[in-house]
């Protein structure tokens, strides 16, 4: 069961790098939302704090880890917003 | 302390709302990762029937709630793939 547990951590902590790979390399940010981003990387930041004050190992790693690919996305759209490429939406 | 567990399921659960919301309006799914939201809602179909075992509510609730703009998205990329519109990346 507890098996079960690490399985679904893998995969929605990997699930963020092929979308990270494939918007630094195409640079198309235009189908991304800043607003996921934005409340995203907020959240596992926040999940990562929590990890910390509770002490819970796997809760800041796996936090850490996704923080990597989700921050470098939300780092692609600001900057093609900030540019004025891009509508914020 | 809970509450910033709270604050951090709730701010990673609705972020996926106004990407989906963009997605399901806009129809770019260009930009989007076929990958990224396979894993991912395979990872979050695993979380809430890793909650169902081990009776935990809030991980049931929160999963199924995110499910919905994730299997939205995904429902929308495979669509563009399937119909040849995109290539599979």
């Amino acid at each position: 069961m507890a098996l079960l547990g690490y399985v679904a951590a893998s995969l929605t902590t990997a699930s963020f790098f092929p979308q990270a790979i494939k918007t630094v390399r195409s640079g198309d940010t235009r189908g991304i939302s800043l607003g996921m981003y934005a409340l995203f990387t907020l959240g596992i930041s926040c999940w990562g704090v929590y990890g910390l004050l509770t002490r819970d190992g796997p809760l800041i790693v796996a936090n850490a880890i996704t923080l990597v690919p989700a921050g470098l996305i939300l780092e692609r759209k600001l900057r093609a917003v900030l540019a004025g490429r891009e509508r914020r939406s």
